[in-house]
């Protein structure tokens, strides 16, 4: 079961990256929701390719339709499905390597798992753009928390050897938040996205590709949201962010980091802001025994180099069953990390608000 | 909903510290398994404390019994429950302090969310004594798995800044893993078990505590299991190891190091070994659009220092809602990353079993 | 959560009767399946309305697109959608009645439950419509099921006063099943089908409206399908025949008739057929503590009278809070009872293929 | 998967007749309920045997001891484990008839599905005392059902050829289902009461059984609870019933009647009752479109004779694979309709609390 997913907020998307459509069916919207198309748009956008020298010059028409549960400009509480409609697809590129296993992608793992029976063409269903329904839903989670005063956003932390500066964890502002939405390279210190640009660019004249770290934060969730072990609100975004193709691993707080310290560092120790609960570091990114603490959240996700790159690769044809040497051509990301950007935003949004449904279970 | 998980392979957890008793129920195993009840013990005694002077003197009778789903020494097919009584449980050191919120614990968010009603003596369900029902079905899981000739082992990577080699991604020896599980510090460098030990045992003289990083490995599953998006080895794994006490990042294949690379250094290029499908490199980790590649899965786990030390920390009192300077007594870990290793075999044995079974509906 | 179904078998529909499209996202369907969509296609037509004089004459393009998951003729294994445009719909015909709630049918129930925000027209997700996207889904089922030597088929038990016979419990034909596909009005006993006729028509012009009884049989399952208590093939059957519009009633085998009898006429009893396993009668319909007995499974389903009618009903206006009197104009079913037999069919299916996928978990 | 249910309250159940305890896991449940224990107690009592000569004379201690969830008399937000001991099992009675298939038992079906592993002692987890977990639940859920005006009660519509009356659909009053409970055969025309005592104690003489039909109603509940399609009321409801041993049909409202009525005397019509919205009949059993009108919600449950006779039956000897005739010893009850209502009420207060819980996620 690849497509589907939720407790409260159910999704189920479907598609392939050259099929006829991609979309996406959303069960669990309360009726009566004004969507803001015009920031869904902008949101379809930021992950949308082809804006830029840093990205693949696919075009693709990234407009969902949105055909049912949504009914004189407000969600009706039924499913509501969207449908993008494939377009600009080079089908043909694809035919001629359908045997070569692309080192890194999903060709091999998924010839054996559908037995050669998958939509080979630009990564069928493996494709990264099946990540543009994820944004579409994100978008409207996102409309829904801002209301509750929630806001997510990120930054670049690092892109291979360039690195930001890190979230104040103890305080993040909203506006910087989104504020970072409008920057191509979003960073904290301004001063490395050049830095980070550059290395962009030269890997792609390389042919070669570089990869990330993102750094997510969400600010204005109230503490006590989230379950002790399998609904911790860390399994639930780990989850979401591992569905998203390229990403190798999650931290949230200090993470990893958290292992070279002693626990007298590590502890996040608690005072009262007036009546407010805080603590005075936030080490452990906003969650403790898998439920927020009311301090912001923050997380990290490593991304991959991207799997495409122009030079030559051993490989395999699965057909022939030999041994080769293949060279990916066509039009690829020297770095997807910019663009994965707004897919986190937005598997995150959906996991919170899947979360904070829950909690509502108790008023009976 | 705290306590259930799994799609083909359900679990349902309960219990608290000091409660009457803790336990699980397993739905999904088929009929006619036989039980092989000492290493079940054994690894129930791989996750106990008491057993040296690494572990709080806690002596916990973690002898689970088996009251359903269980005759004539095999598996009936119907739900498997047993059950941990909680004896040596000292229930009065808890009284005292159970309004200061204990920092890098639950007991402030778990106030929140439980709204002042759950049981506080010693954690209650946020205990880390609930992982020993994981325990016992991941001991389960694991000798269905080893029929398969799957095996799943772990070594400490790092406790603080001492670090141990790690596992050589391509190859991973069985005997090698299975022998791991005996040693009480297990690593590969034998010689940095000594350094680990001191270290741990420095922070215990100072009151404090440290954390690690731990490395696991799966081998011998076949290519083809898991799925693109939301069933992802990635996600189900990292949902269930971030369902583990104390547990912040989780990084498969060379994770966060990935960042630091180009796609052609990164990309694990396929090449035919006689019939037999391999990558040169497995820096991917066994895993690629979420689906088993055949190579070892590989992934790291960073675990928090216990939460509980001995030293003075500022906190606030829940009930007074003032802020208040605590000292925590009692026994406790002064290293928990060894107990935490047969929990995150648990948890992968479990979600592996759970993947597997996903694959056999496609028989019709 | 109105739209999603399904534990080794996910479908997640949505859609309006006067929107876009509506359609169906089927997950679990394992690859290489060769879809035989002129079988599909009729088993469309079977539902679809505007055929003869005993339905509506609302002509609807039941033509599903299949957009994803289907690739060179074959399914790949990855979520399958279809969707199916609508048109012919005269969504005027509603505006002006949208606030008299019909009576007997969901306008008022909806009202509330989706805060007057639902698509009201021709009832919305409410509409029988919906139910195309089942009958699409059950026909790919149903030719699985074939394969392995499953047939599924209903007669009329009953139009009004008008009874046909019943099934032979212990010994039905599958020939007999699939001929009865062919008849509009399908019945063993063949003279019945003209008072059938007959009383429908009478209603029609009376501007009423009559229900049934329809009787459904799955011959060529194995025993020992099914699960006791949460899973029973009752449990599971009934679940989705109670979400399509209109049932009332399901009873298995003798049904309600069991009530009147003693245990001794009641009971099964059990015998070798040669090497196989039978009952002498078959009251229980095939099903014992929930599992298959390899006996056919039998039941039958209580249909309402078609809730649309031209005769004058009381009725209340809800946005004036007023009692009115309405009469219903537009195109409607005199009789729904034939065109609910191929959606029994299809949820059957959809039903049957589940629980037999539960089963495979067990291979491992 | 035979053991777990629900959406919004999920419960796991496990145990067999003769082995060590049966019990329930009940997650969902919100912090800081008061349990009135002695109202559990009473149900429990209800359903338990011996009480009367009506039903077995195995004495049942159905004690259920809270060993998780439950702390200073209430419940803490996480999961909720019940245990009930077995006691006075006569298990040798059983041993000797091991092979021998009783008739319209589980035991074919049972020793099919699993592969003659399961505990075949007492019908195993097939055993109606499997149920006894299942009214603790229910017990639990109408305490907090009731606390928002909902109750649910129960009569006896029939004994074989005894018939009551039936609930005055448009209005039952909350203290006449109260009212019910404290009856042995709950009657609304007490004069079947004693006719119904004589049917079932002849039949008891006469080594024979017999079956009825329970009509069940629930009062006080909101409008609006439910979804059209996958978890209609209707749904849910039957699928909880058909999980409950001997069930064999369930029909709403007038149910099968409806299949011979006009739709113009089906319809119930609306009209206001002051502001209240009210149907002037309640054929449809208080469910519109899978959705609660706020009208009482009845249903009739069908159950069929106790399958143990003490009569001489034909059967299978399935070791030998002979023919071979069986008389069944022990203590049995004649009829085990009375005994089935509290399993009827406490699934139905599970369903609906379950439902009620679904609603609320709307709040966001």
């Amino acid at each position: 079961m690849s497509g589907m997913w939720g407790n409260n907020l159910k999704i189920s998307i479907f598609g392939e990256s050259h099929g006829n459509s991609i979309g996406i069916t959303i069960d669990g919207l309360k009726p009566g929701i004004e969507l803001d198309i015009e920031k869904i748009s902008m949101e379809m956008k930021r992950r949308s390719p082809g804006r830029n020298d840093l990205s693949t010059s696919r075009k693709e028409s990234d407009i969902p339709e949105i055909v049912s549960g949504y009914f004189n400009g407000k969600t009706t509480g039924t499913p509501l499905c969207a449908i993008i409609k494939n377009v600009d697809t080079r089908s043909k590129d694809y035919t001629k390597t359908k045997d070569l296993m692309r080192p890194s992608h999903a060709d091999y793992t998924g010839y054996i798992k559908y037995l050669g029976f998958n939509d080979y063409r630009g990564g069928g269903h493996f494709s990264g753009r099946i990540t543009a329904p994820l944004v579409f839903c994100g978008a409207i989670c996102k409309q829904i928390l801002e209301k509750r005063g929630i806001e997510i956003g990120c930054h670049i932390k690092k892109i291979k050897n360039i690195e930001d500066s890190s979230f104040d964890f103890t305080n993040v502002c909203k506006d910087m938040l989104i504020k970072l939405r409008n920057n191509e390279l979003p960073v904290i210190d301004t001063q490395k996205e050049e830095d980070m640009r550059r290395v962009i660019l030269e890997s792609k004249q390389q042919g070669d590709s570089v990869g990330g770290v993102v750094e997510c934060c969400v600010v204005g969730i109230d503490a006590g949201i989230g379950d002790p072990f399998f609904n911790s609100v860390e399994s639930v975004i780990s989850h979401l962010l591992f569905s998203v193709p390229a990403v190798k691993g999650v931290e949230f707080g200090l993470g990893f980091e958290m292992a070279n310290m002693y626990g007298s560092q590590c502890n996040d120790e608690f005072y009262y802001d007036g009546d407010t609960v805080k603590t005075k570091t936030n080490n452990n990114g906003g969650i403790l025994g898998g439920i927020t603490s009311g301090m912001p959240i923050i997380f990290r996700t490593a991304i991959k180099p991207t799997a495409s790159i122009l030079k030559e690769q051993d490989t395999i044809n699965i057909s022939d069953k030999t041994n080769e040497i293949m060279k990916i051509e066509g039009r690829h990301d020297p770095c997807i990390v910019q663009r994965v950007i707004p897919v986190i935003e937005a598997v995150t949004a959906i996991g919170i608000l899947d979360l904070l449904k829950e909690k509502e279970k108790w008023s009976i």
